[in-house]
Order: C-alpha cells, then sequence, then structure tokens
C-alpha cells in the first residue's frame, strides 16, 4: 500500500526520467516543456491507486498512468489554442510561445505518445484498455465541444451541464481508475464500479471548481477569483441562479452579464451578491456532496479489502475539500 | 485475388456503411464530410492487398483498412489549418466550412476513430499492428513538420528532401502494407520486405507529384499546373535545379522566386524554361524510378506466388505512370 504523495513522487520520477527525441525539435519541445508546468498529477495517481486496491504490481501500471497524463495535457494544449488562452499554470500557452500550427501538430504528436505508452499492457488486458482509452478519448473530445457550444447557447439546463463536465472533466477520471483496475486484474464488474466512482468524483471535482473560481481565498486559489464571472460562463452556480432567480433579480443579473461598462471588481462583486442571495454556494456544495457520495457508494460495494480503499477515500476527500 | 477496382469498390462500401454519432454535430459531420469528398482510396486498398498477397481474409483487414483511411484524412484536416488551405478536392476545407477549432477537435476525434478501427485485430497481433500504426502516425506527424520548417529554410538538400517525403508520405504506404501483411499472417521480415515496397513505392510516388506539377495535363492534373512554382515550394524540382544551376542561371531563378512584380503565369513559364534548360524532368524521373525499382525489388524478395504480387505491380506502375 502507498500513500498519495509516494504514489505522485513515483510518477514524477518516471516523468523526469522519459525522453523525447531531439528531431525536429518545434514537435517534441512543447511536450517537454508542457509536461514540466507541473500539476498534481492526480489523474496518473489515480491509475496506480486502482492497481494497488486490487493489489497488483504498481510498477506494471507506470506507463499506462504516463499515457493518461500525457493524453490529458494533449487535450490542454489544444483546447488552450481554441479558448484562446495565453497563460497555462502562469507561464505562456504553447501556441503563444511556439504558434499555433506547432501546438496543433505537437499535440497530435503528444497524442500518440500517449498511446505508445498506453499499449504497453499485458497483451490478454490489451483491447479492454484500449477500449477504455478510446472512449474516454472520444468523450473528453465532446465534452470540449459541448462546452464551446454552450459559451454561444442562449440558455443551458443543469442536466445538459452535468453532462458536459461528465465528458470533458469525468470520463477521464473513471477510465485512468478502470485502466488501474485492469492492470490490477480485477473483473469488469469491479472495474466498472471504480469507474462508477471516479465519474461521480469527477464532477463533484467540477463542481468544486465552479465553486472555487468565486468563494476561493485569492491567497490559494491559483486563478484569478471570479475570472468565469467575467467570462460569463455557464458554470453551474449561475445556470442556477438562472433558473432561480425571481424576475427581477433576473433582469439585474443579465443587466450585468450583457453590461459593457460594469468594471471587473464590481461585476464580480455584483453577481456574487445575487448568488448569495440565492444561496448558490450551499445548493452547490449539496450538489457536489451528492456526486460524491454516489462515487464513494460505488467504492464501498467493491470486493477489496478496506484498508487499501482508504487512499481513495483520502483521495475524495481531498477533491472536494481543496481550496485550490 | 482481387483486382484493384474490385478492392476500391469493398472500401468504398465499407466508408459508406460507416455511421458517427450524431452528437455534438459539430464533432461528426466534419468527418463524414471531409472522408465523403473522395479520393482513390489507394493506401486502405494497399492494407487489404498486402492481407491477400500471402493468402489472409481480406476482411479481417477492412476494418484497419478504415483506419488507414480515416488517420489520412485527419491528418489532412489538421494540415489544411496549418497550411491555411482554402480548398480541399476542390471543396471549402473543415476549418474553412466550420471554424480551425472544429477542425482542430473533429481531427482529434477523427484520430481516436482510427484508433477505434485499428484495434479491431486478432489479440495475438495486436501489440505489432499498433506498434506500426504509432510508428507510422509519428513519422507522418514529423514529415509534416519539416516540411513546414523547409518554408523558412533557405537551402534544403536533396537529402533532407527525401527524408522529408519519406515521413510525410511514404511511412503510410509502408505502414499500410505492413499491417495488412500481419493480418495475412505474414512473417515479421516478410512483412518488412512488404514495407519496403511501400516506403520506396511512396517516396516515387511523392516525386511523380512534384513531377506532375510542372509537366502534368492541366486537363487531367487535379491541381493548378505550377502551384508549387508560385508558391515556391521546395519540390525535387526546385532542389535539383538550386543545385545544378551555374551562376548566371541562378541569379536568374532566385529572380523569379524573390520576384514580387513578375505575373503567375510568366512566373510559371520561366522557371519551367529553367527546369527543361537543366533536363530537371528527366533527372526527376531518373530519381522516381530509382526508388520504384529498389521498391519493386523488394516486393521479388517476398516469398508468395508471382500472381498474387501482380496487383501490387500494377500498383506500382498506377503510381509512376499516373497522370493525375
Amino acid at each position: 500500500m502507498y500513500s498519495i504523495p509516494q504514489l505522485q513522487q513515483i510518477i514524477q520520477k518516471a516523468m523526469d526520467d522519459k525522453q523525447y527525441p531531439s528531431h525536429p525539435k518545434e514537435l517534441y519541445e512543447p511536450i517537454a516543456y508542457l509536461m514540466a508546468l507541473g500539476g498534481k498529477r492526480l489523474r496518473p495517481a489515480l491509475v496506480l491507486m486502482a492497481t494497488d486496491l486490487f493489489g497488483g504490481d504498481i510498477y506494471k501500471a507506470i506507463k499506462p498512468a504516463l499515457a493518461i497524463e500525457t493524453f490529458h495535457n494533449f487535450t490542454l494544449m489544444h483546447d488552450d489554442i481554441m479558448d484562446k488562452a495565453p497563460l497555462r499554470r502562469g507561464k505562456p500557452t504553447v501556441h503563444e510561445k511556439w504558434s499555433e500550427s506547432v501546438a496543433i501538430l505537437s499535440g497530435d504528436v503528444m497524442f500518440v505518445e500517449a498511446f505508445k505508452l498506453m499499449i504497453q499492457v499485458d497483451v490478454f488486458i490489451l483491447p479492454q484498455v484500449l477500449g477504455v482509452f478510446n472512449d474516454t478519448a472520444v468523450g473528453v473530445c465532446e465534452g470540449q465541444q459541448i462546452d464551446m457550444n454552450f459559451e454561444t447557447a442562449r440558455r443551458v439546463s443543469v442536466t445538459d451541464y452535468v453532462e458536459m463536465i461528465r465528458l470533458k472533466t469525468a470520463v477521464l477520471l473513471g477510465g485512468a481508475l478502470k485502466i488501474g483496475a485492469l492492470i490490477g486484474d480485477a473483473s469488469l464488474s469491479e472495474a466498472d464500479k471504480l469507474y462508477d466512482f471516479g465519474l461521480n468524483l469527477g464532477i463533484a471535482f467540477q463542481l468544486q471548481d465552479d465553486i472555487l473560481d468565486v468563494y476561493g481565498d485569492p491567497k490559494k486559489f491559483g486563478k484569478q477569483v471570479g475570472g468565469d464571472i467575467l467570462s460569463n460562463k455557464k458554470t453551474f452556480l449561475l445556470i442556477k441562479a438562472l433558473e432561480l432567480a425571481d424576475e427581477q433579480t433576473l433582469q439585474q443579473l443579465n443587466g450585468y452579464l450583457d453590461s459593457a461598462t460594469i468594471s471587473p471588481s464590481e461585476k464580480v462583486m455584483a453577481v456574487t451578491a445575487i448568488y448569495n442571495k440565492l444561496n448558490i454556494k450551499a445548493i452547490a456544495q449539496a450538489e457536489m456532496m451528492a456526486y460524491a457520495e454516489i462515487g464513494l457508494k460505488a467504492l464501498s460495494e467493491i470486493d477489496a479489502p478496506d484498508e487499501r480503499k482508504m487512499i481513495l477515500k483520502e483521495f475524495a476527500s481531498i477533491l472536494v475539500e481543496r481550496d485550490n
């Protein structure tokens, strides 16, 4: 049994050891650059946790874990182009530092690198592992497209929103766990329960992200507090507020969203005040906890020793209690 | 044994039967659109030819053949963004018809679709097949990057150029054949010989493309004759001309390349006249034939019935004798 920091360290070591070709440098330098920008490495840690849960050899899961982290960073590289994001973890994004063409093509190679890492599992589980990985990849792309469609949609329902974050964020957590479970020789039904744990925790994770954007401690939250409000992003909080507001409040809220003259700090304050009046934070937290509990219930039904489940419960509480 | 048109028909039928999800439509409509724009389907036909060469069941090779065609079209979708191409086979490119974001993300999903098709081979050959496919994908991306680097390079050698087209164009033909051979239960050494056939034919194929751009019959050649000359593209013809020109001719040639005032038709005529003076067409044809012959020699060394090799020889002559 391992602790989360131990697993993160094992992953970091494997990432540091990973070498990319040197030529053509426009393809490989951006991969090394983006992968080195950091992050908590929680997704690859999930692969190892899942293998360990079923008593498997975590060293068999390291390459697939790196595959998950490489795939995740590939999606960030391409998403940043589409979102025209200038910064990633405080550093210039790949398309800003190099060019859009480099970010497209280097991302494509990164995706192949992820596949090259993922196929390094025992051949008897290879078809299932790749089936999960492909489904995950399709889901993440679909989620990103639906998220982009939301930008221009007039109204988004909570149901549609949760479906979007399920695809864009949660299936990768579920997929990472399921792949780790298969490497740990779990049966398909046990692996599916762990997938459900990851999927629901993933939805809770994104809801917590939405809450932190507005209610996070500016000292601890890595991004600008209120960033979602300033970009009119249709988060759970805004969608719920639009749903619950009476006519007068709705008019006010839409006024702030449409205003071209309001200052950024005023806008964040005014929209937050409406959220407060409508009790949105507590509603969002209740929604988040509900998904976390569905996830924990799936975990409780898995046939594995309780002490091995501890790390996944700890992981769940980190996700929902985190302040950054 | 099958004829090339029979194989093309089998592939077209399988492509017509292929269904994509309907939602989100921005992801899947561009895939169906690009795949339906046509083309000779030679790459997937190669997969089937290779399986048939070794007496394998070509119906086991259809999904992997579609994987190769899907992958090829994915690279076109992304390359067209990078090359800012407005048209593909006379129709608007995906980034023109939809948007760049759609072309990036729809391309990413297309790549996953290719993987989903490719993993549908017998599990005992799956690791090798995916190894070939991954290496092929990396090669194609590297080739595209090197090709883009050539745009701003002052001077490119013939050796560097052939290495670029080997990666960008030829490895996919080799990879398609090797995968088909593995499905046909060929030994690795026989599959590698067929790879060499495809690789060298692929280089010949691109050299013929370079020749046709200048010397093709405008009625038969699908693109504008002289397009490479107008865009100063460093093709085999230009590279060789720059290498062989005496000082005065070199000055003339560079003058045409750098001129901002020369009319397009004058430029094509003037550069073609220099090519003619330097005998570039014959030199390029000799180079092309040399690669075709290396390929045919590799084919002759394969342990398979001569009558089954006929279709691949026919394919080789189509490639080098084609006028479009």
